[in-house]
């Protein structure tokens, strides 16, 4: 099956299920695994970053430095997208503006949450799989 | 496509890209794009309220003056519908009952759960769009 | 329509509609009703439990408990399920790896976020429906 074929209704689908996954894997560490879920060349705008992450070695760099991060605080992180708003573009890619949640659980400690976020993403298709070329965070409050 | 003979799959596809529409227009400010998300005479039951607001026109003076007490404030707000239990009628309507989050952050702080809620909403096609013709929503703790 | 001939897509929008009223089955007190959303010997690990709860009796007396215990505490628990990782398998069933929140609001009170967890999941078709076969639950900060 073609991504690029497939209905609106489809489309949600799969970009639920990419985003899923993508999360997971952030939340999991698995930072290589995660910055392929990016296009080769992937930008992420990170909020109160001077300059986008470039190009898959540097996301996961960043992926990889906030996981042991959050090891050596003792805390768990959980990404969650939601209010996902899908608008697909004619030349075959999606653009998604969606919120973004992280709730944070320390060792033997309550879960709160931590940050509320805007998120603006470019996904292009990539055989059967969906990848992020673009993206732009903006955290609320700021 | 006619919304009226697709599957309880594509419906909820639909009605899932309603909603974030719907709630991101509702926390930009745009409360007339917002208002028209509604029925001509859609109705609102807000908690706490003794009479519902009826018809485009109120719904939009509530949700603009809702905003502009927020910009004064300083918060920007989230409105997140989930667990979205959606059962269609023989009519063609749409029923959902659905659980609601506000998440607020002030200028400067950190983000808080601000509200939990039950949404309860009747949905009629419109052309190829959803509109809400009935909503109740209850807040917890009361 | 047989769960098992249909697509991923298709199966994603029933697992969804699946978590929702699973959920709130179990939120509001509906013990008996949730237990059989499970399959008759159907396995629940849950977070600090030395045994899971087996078979539908024993589910139903649980969340039975549970529910008594949140009358008498005067709160209000809704579980949000969200960043469904669904995985059809070869036989039919389907693995789900999912975040789980729970959010509190006690009577007259301000909500809060009680719970961040992870849910895993064997599920698998009963007719148009989806039961749980097996579930484990991890508690975020353990």
């Amino acid at each position: 099956m073609s991504i690029t074929t497939t209905t609106p209704e489809l489309i949600r689908a799969g970009v639920e299920q990419f985003y899923a996954r993508h999360m997971q894997l952030l939340d999991a560490g698995e930072a290589e695994a995660w910055a392929r879920t990016f296009t080769e060349d992937g930008v992420f705008h990170l909020p109160g970053r001077p300059q986008p992450a470039r190009g898959r070695a540097a996301l996961a760099e960043g992926a990889r430095r906030a996981h042991a991060e959050r090891l050596d605080s003792g805390e768990t992180h959980r990404h969650w997208h939601g209010m996902l708003d899908i608008t697909p573009q004619d030349d075959g890619t999606v653009r998604v503006r969606c919120y973004a949640l992280v709730f944070a659980t320390p060792r033997g400690g309550e879960p709160r949450l931590h940050r509320s976020c805007v998120c603006e993403d470019v996904l292009v298709p990539s055989g059967a799989e969906w990848q992020v070329e673009h993206r732009r965070v903006t955290r609320d409050g700021f």
